[in-house]
């Protein structure tokens, strides 16, 4: 059962807007058992729009255009949807009048132009619009249907919700997409590729499998299509053996990010954090307070850039600087004593590194970070060298800090 | 001219995610005379990509497509492209060589299933990949070129840049887009608009002006279709109007980010700075440390999400917190102030507010922000009350104290 979006409109092809109706056209398509292979996005020129109608029709059993419905010249949905199924366009007059209303109500007189959008292609249901002058058309051809919706967000969220879904769900009848995902932290893409590809290829093409990489961490996703009433015995039963497989380098099944999974041990265990950040200059603790309610466990922290305030602010003693360098793990883990301390909390995490692109060195290269953790029993530190620009360097190294927060904190549960 | 652009992978047809490298390659396209009148998102999908591919060298002059050239058994656009232009495929050796090197130098094994990314299509030239193992390809197939090149952005921008684009301005011969934007702080779009708007649509249909709206400012961009040899004199004219308009709500004409403008003002004037962040806790500071070279500016800075660290570490007294409470303009100032004395900087900034979802009042309500100022002559403040969910007040939070210490420095030039 597949389906395609097409969005409509010259404006989403030039280098300042992007569509992004799709994204929750998709989620409902996928809810109501359709699973999205295509998505277009074409100016407002008839040729192009119906070369992509056209080819639509022979593939999707689902059609969902957006835009294209104003009522201006260069709004030509309906007109290239009529021609290519070879109907009739009308002008429907209840629609003429309601929207004669609409600008009555707003003490307007309908400009002429506005009765574009009262054209109905023949054999379409209406679907009323709400928020909007134009209303969506609905349309049924050959084994394919057809939803032409409204361009702006707040008039075709509201019309695909209550209008198409419900509709879309009856025709999928009961068929679903079931879906499991693992996020993986200290693993390459390669790395979990060569894992679990002996195993998911095993289960192609009935369950679908793709890895995805982003600065720190993998994700994993794995999918099954259901019929009605089918269950997702294949799904879970590789599901069980990828996490058997790639074990507690799963972060979240549930597509958390890793501060929130961080955030969870730390207030499950009425833990408390302060952070040192060096390198990171405040990204790690913006982190750690993306979710609401992070107050319970974040107590603050210094951004110690200058070499001042690692000394005066996080009591790293002046000879450790000296000795092994801002950059160092001797420096790392007196920063994160230093700021638990100073913060009273139960636990320290520090970093510090060479974002670069200037300041590194042979012994010490661009993209050398360490991190340090204290819990006044423990003291410890990571080192990596983080490979890409200052940008994805500074990224990594938050990531990396929450990776190492995350493992300090299950080597000593609660 | 005509251009398209295929974005293939299937977790771009996921809800969750959105093809961005249309847009950088949409401006590069455009700049070379090229017009992007199609953009195509498609699975891991051998069919649907065939389809998508073959319908482009019908009626495309320039094809670019994004991923699909890792190593996995879902990365298929090397033979796709292959089978839909009837050309084989070879292993190339020196490839393969640098990718083993590549892994090498990180002290790893190249894993086997990487020789995929050294596959070259028949006729193809190598497009060099600096920043990951797949190589682009350039193909020349009847009257359309295909770049085939990296799915992730910090592979393709490079490779775009330094590859692709120097031959696409040689095939365009001249033709090319000339533009003009401005980003605006402290207008809303409406007041950009009602401002400009008899200006620019004099200009039209020869230029073409677009207003967006981002999180914390406005961008304008206006932009001229030009024929080999022509002069953008419609365009610099409209532009300079708009300018003389905008006055020094405009940040920047060159895209830069406004910390970026901040740190050339700082810099410029030898100044430096501190921060104090309650409601951001650290995204300022991240921020103003985005470019290479702040550290000649930025000192460092406290993360006051506990109020104890207001008071201990940033010298707020305790009467005005209790008098006036932790959002509240006395205690931005004060905060301000005090983490200046603690860096010894020049001037230090603070963000203090309610962030949400909860903590809200009838007379604090969720999204008010103070933004405090100090430069030991001047005490200043900012109160506004963000809109948007915690997320986007915490990102407008930055941008506004970004957009405040702008005008502080703005207001004593060096």
């Amino acid at each position: 059962m597949k389906a395609e979006i097409i969005a409509v409109g010259s404006e989403l092809l030039t280098p300042d807007h992007i569509d992004t109706n799709s994204l929750f056209l998709t989620r409902g398509l996928e809810a109501s058992g359709f699973e999205v292979h295509l998505k277009t996005i074409v100016g407002d020129s008839a040729p192009d729009m119906e070369a992509v109608f056209r080819a639509a029709l022979g593939r999707s059993q689902v059609i969902i255009s957006s835009g294209g419905l104003g009522p201006t010249e260069d709004d030509i949905t309906r007109t290239v949807v009529a021609r290519v199924l070879g109907r009739p366009i009308r002008t429907d007059p209840d629609i003429v009048a309601a929207i004669r209303e609409r600008f009555a109500s707003r003490g307007y007189a309908m400009p002429r132009i506005n009765e574009r959008q009262a054209e109905v292609i023949e054999g379409a249901e209406i679907l009323d619009n709400p928020r909007g002058t134009a209303p969506g058309l609905w349309l049924e051809a050959g084994d394919s249907v057809l939803a032409l919706l409204p361009g702006p967000p707040r008039e075709i969220e509201p019309m695909f919700e209550s209008r198409v879904l419900p509709r879309l769900e009856a025709l999928g009848g009961g068929r679903r997409v079931a879906e499991r995902s693992f996020h993986v932290v200290g693993l390459t893409e390669s790395d979990v590729d060569a894992r679990v590809a002996p195993v998911y290829t095993r289960y192609q093409p009935k369950v679908s499998t793709t890895i995805l990489s982003a600065p720190g961490h993998i994700s994993l996703r794995t999918w099954q299509w259901l019929a009605p009433g089918q269950g997702a015995a294949e799904l879970e039963d590789l599901a069980g053996q990828i996490h058997g497989i790639l074990g507690d380098a799963v972060f979240t099944t549930t597509r958390e990010p890793l501060e929130q999974v961080v955030g969870g041990l730390l207030r499950e265990s009425g833990r408390t954090i302060a952070v040192a950040e060096s390198c990171t200059a405040g990204l790690l603790g913006w982190r750690l307070t993306r979710m609401p309610g992070s107050s319970a466990y974040f107590r603050g922290g210094v951004l110690c850039y200058a070499n001042e305030a690692k000394v005066d602010l996080c009591g790293v003693p002046g000879a450790v600087l000296e000795t092994h360098g801002a950059v160092s793990a001797e420096t790392a883990e007196a920063l994160a004593a230093g700021v638990r301390a100073r913060f009273a909390s139960t636990i320290g995490v520090s970093v510090t590194g060479i974002a670069g692109p200037d300041g590194g060195s042979e012994e010490k290269p661009v993209g050398l970070v360490y991190v340090g953790l204290a819990d006044g029993t423990r003291t410890r530190h990571a080192r990596r060298i983080l490979p890409g620009d200052r940008e994805l360097v500074r990224e990594r190294a938050a990531f990396m800090a929450l990776a190492a927060l995350r493992r300090f904190l299950l080597d000593d549960p609660p």
